[in-house]
């Protein structure tokens, strides 16, 4: 696996892929690399005849509050990660190349950009689809690869792609958990012991509410209801949001008929983690 | 010349070209094609083995106000011109294509897009960035060609393509004016033949500035002042706004000391009339 820093490197690298009539696929990571991240690489290699992976913990995609400097860094052991999974090119750009001083321009998906985790987080998405979309640029990409984990940055990113003609399809892959349930994430780092154990309460949640829905329930507030229910057992899981909603347009509904997003966010201990599933036909 | 409406035919033939090695420019228009145009095209021909223009009156870039019902359009014509300026592929494309239903994505640069034009024209240059963002998403053209009557516009589209990392050059063809100074402008069909003799107020006023830069003048107030001096023997000409800009963050200045834009607009009849020259050393 070849490591630069270079976007001329990458442009040159993907140019003579390209020449060469390979179809390129992209992984854009924050490093932490979890096994989360390799499934992505490993499901762009079974389809595609090059891997780019990048590690960029973007600074515009965190809020004042957030953990930016803090956020869990560990470079060699992601180069070695990337590697094993498989991925050719790792690319690690430098903020000041990203973000050159007198750079300007945002990229807005608006209303998808402003629930959920936006409303919790402002301005979080504008920092996402802006840097995705300089990576975009770079890598070209046949394919970008997304983990569901990130349901409704997902979403956002499909529809700027689709919105601005972006020559890229963007694949999903599914959220890989530990074996309590637990979904991979680059912040359960943060977690103590007790808090990791409380963790659970997230799928735990989840679990109960796709048993409901199994079993035909199509109230949201009775599911919402539901999950906050199995987490009076966690204390230390402190509700952000818990929501049913449109897995298009991630407008909460009151009945589930169409295909839906199930949603939560909870603080435990100095994490800030989210988790959901998606139920229905499209 | 080939024309089509089609997005997927554009990416096809730009595919060809560029296995073949060619060279791709661009140039946007909103059709009403004039020798501005023209000279847009015959400049990409001259550098380019291959030149795309295309013609789509933008809804996005026309406030509640403005002229989009209005703005002329003349297909026919258009094409014959694009094709006798030397285009390879004309692309018309639909609204419903680039804006279909549900489209939210807008590209936003911040400070640029907001003074003089985005100021009279709130929305304006958004409108403009995230289709000429959806434009080259679809050609990806080695280089895009833009006419510097538009200044801000360049300005805020060059800055755009480097924030966004964009593969794309960005170059400028100088304004084509008539005999008597007045630069073209697909608006200038909106003047009638009194209203077209005072429109060269825009020309003749900028002419005086330059004048007084080159004899030694650096006060921007002396400047506007000069060239609202000669707009008062125009009594058609209504003043949107006259002012010295720094060429590249577009504040204004007091003292001219670097490269400088000296831009005017105002409304003459029922056309609005831009114009402008730059000045002085980067």
């Amino acid at each position: 696996m070849r490591v630069t820093r270079s976007i001329a490197e990458v442009r040159d690298e993907v140019r003579r892929w390209r020449r060469a009539r390979k179809r390129i696929d992209f992984v854009p990571t924050m490093g932490a690399i979890h096994a989360g991240h390799q499934s992505l690489v490993r499901r762009a290699c079974a389809e595609a005849d090059r891997v780019v992976a990048s590690i960029f913990v973007n600074p515009l995609q965190f809020g004042p509050g957030d953990d930016y400097r803090r956020y869990p860094r560990s470079p060699a052991a992601d180069r070695e990660l990337l590697a094993r999974a498989g991925a050719d090119l790792l690319w690690t750009p430098d903020v000041g190349h990203l973000l050159p001083e007198g750079h300007r321009t945002r990229v807005h998906v608006a209303e998808l950009s402003e629930m959920l985790e936006g409303d919790s987080r402002p301005g979080h998405f504008d920092g996402v689809t802006t840097i995705v979309m300089q990576l975009l640029s770079v890598v070209q990409p046949d394919a970008l690869w997304l983990g569901q984990k990130d349901a409704q940055q997902v979403r956002v990113i499909e529809q700027m792609v689709a919105d601005l003609k972006l020559p890229t399809k963007v694949r999903r892959a599914p959220i890989v958990r530990q074996r309590d349930g637990l979904a991979l994430s680059s912040r359960n780092a943060y977690l103590g012991p007790e808090e990791r154990r409380q963790a659970v309460a997230l799928s735990r949640g989840l679990a109960v509410a796709r048993m409901m829905l199994r079993q035909g329930e199509r109230s949201s507030a009775r599911l919402v209801a539901a999950i906050r229910w199995v987490w009076r057992e966690f204390p230390l899981v402190q509700e952000d949001y818990v929501a049913v909603v449109d897995a298009r347009t991630l407008a909460k509904v009151g009945v589930v008929r169409r295909r839906v997003l199930v949603v939560v966010a909870a603080r435990v201990g100095r994490a800030r983690l989210i988790d959901n599933f998606e139920w229905g036909t499209p």
